[in-house]
């Protein structure tokens, strides 16, 4: 395992929620995907659905690792740079807090996922049981790093009180889509979560960082599944 | 020309400055360069200097570009991870307020630049007179960008109130030695410069801002020449 958080291994809860949100989906739309095991999930019965009601979607993916999912699905994939505006996008997160602030980065793909999630009209994010947590205190906020002096910008979080651990993957260091690098920071929060976006998203090096405060996300999660 | 600023062609002057620079330099130290062409002028008066008193001196360089003149140069390179600190870095600017603020990145390497200042105990700027203006509002501010998503990126740099470009090496964008790309801003500002550095360095898709606000540069410029 390469991120910092462990994977939950219950498929069934996970496969469910991609069901749900694979019913969400409007014809002739663009789509925006995140990355991680869910979001394949989800690809997978939106595919079936897609077949099945004759839909027209185009995707714009997250990840170069979720696109070769997609292609394998023979999905229709674009560029960000084609759309203007994506019509929704379906992530995941690591972490969901009571006010739906999510942590996102266990994979490494939250910078692309950021800017998905950004140019999207609608934004939902599936999250299982394990994935929710009162508050954000002692979790791992990862973050990408530009790698030329990075040791030095690690050291320059660490001085404002953080744990630093930069992500191998491997005997190598973890490598974004963009090129640069992760490490994956912990801290006990007692301060608002913005100010701490803010602290580490203002440090020269720091590219993005793993703190997705409350944009007018929509929550997949089990409870729904319950109501519904 | 790639960047928004015109070079001085003032060669006389910058060479000045660039000899007067070189007698600053201390033997047995880690020396960190800037970019541009009076910090091109100040290696070869400095490997004049060190040939003829023999100095020991490493190198840091903040592009590739001056890497690889002092490869020329025969000076001796080395990481910027390779050392805990750098003794003093030399280094120009496209612009200098009064209070010593400074525009970098005319030359598109103000990342690199920042990093090899911030690790820098000693921070020397080369500023010729056509460098000095009394205040920044109107003028380019460059900025480091990630090309993913970028046409997005600048479009919330301009809902802010700045006129962006993305700039062009011939019919190419340039790219940065980190292999992202350059948007120049230009705002009239009439706000305190840190409000504009934050703004901007707090987007999402913005890596780095070519304002450095005082951080205790120690200028050389033509008046210090007249009174020395």
């Amino acid at each position: 395992m390469v991120g910092p958080y462990k994977k939950n291994i219950n498929s069934e809860e996970k496969g469910e929620l991609a069901r749900f949100a694979s019913l969400l989906v409007k014809d002739h739309s663009v789509i925006g995907v995140g990355s991680g095991t869910t979001i394949e999930f989800f690809l997978v019965y939106l595919s079936e659905r897609m077949e099945k009601e004759k839909m027209n979607l185009k995707f714009i993916a997250s990840s170069n690792k979720i696109a070769k999912k997609a292609e394998e699905l023979d999905l229709v994939l674009i560029g960000i740079e084609e759309t203007h505006s994506i019509d929704q996008a379906f992530d995941g997160a690591d972490r969901v807090d009571g006010n739906a602030n999510l942590i996102k980065g266990g994979g490494g793909s939250l910078f692309r996922e950021r800017q998905v999630l950004l140019k999207s009209e609608e934004r939902y994010i599936l999250a299982d049981c394990s994935k929710f947590k009162e508050d954000f205190s002692g979790q791992v906020i990862p973050l990408e790093i530009i790698p030329f002096n990075a040791f030095y910008t690690i050291e320059r979080i660490e001085v404002l009180g953080y744990k630093a651990a930069l992500r191998k993957d491997g005997e190598s260091y973890f490598i974004t889509d963009n090129g640069n690098w992760i490490v994956d920071v912990t801290k006990d929060i007692n301060e608002p979560l913005l100010n701490i976006y803010e602290q580490l998203k203002l440090i020269s090096g720091v590219v993005e960082v793993g703190l997705f405060l409350n944009d007018d996300f929509r929550l997949v999660k089990p409870k729904q599944l319950n109501d519904g």
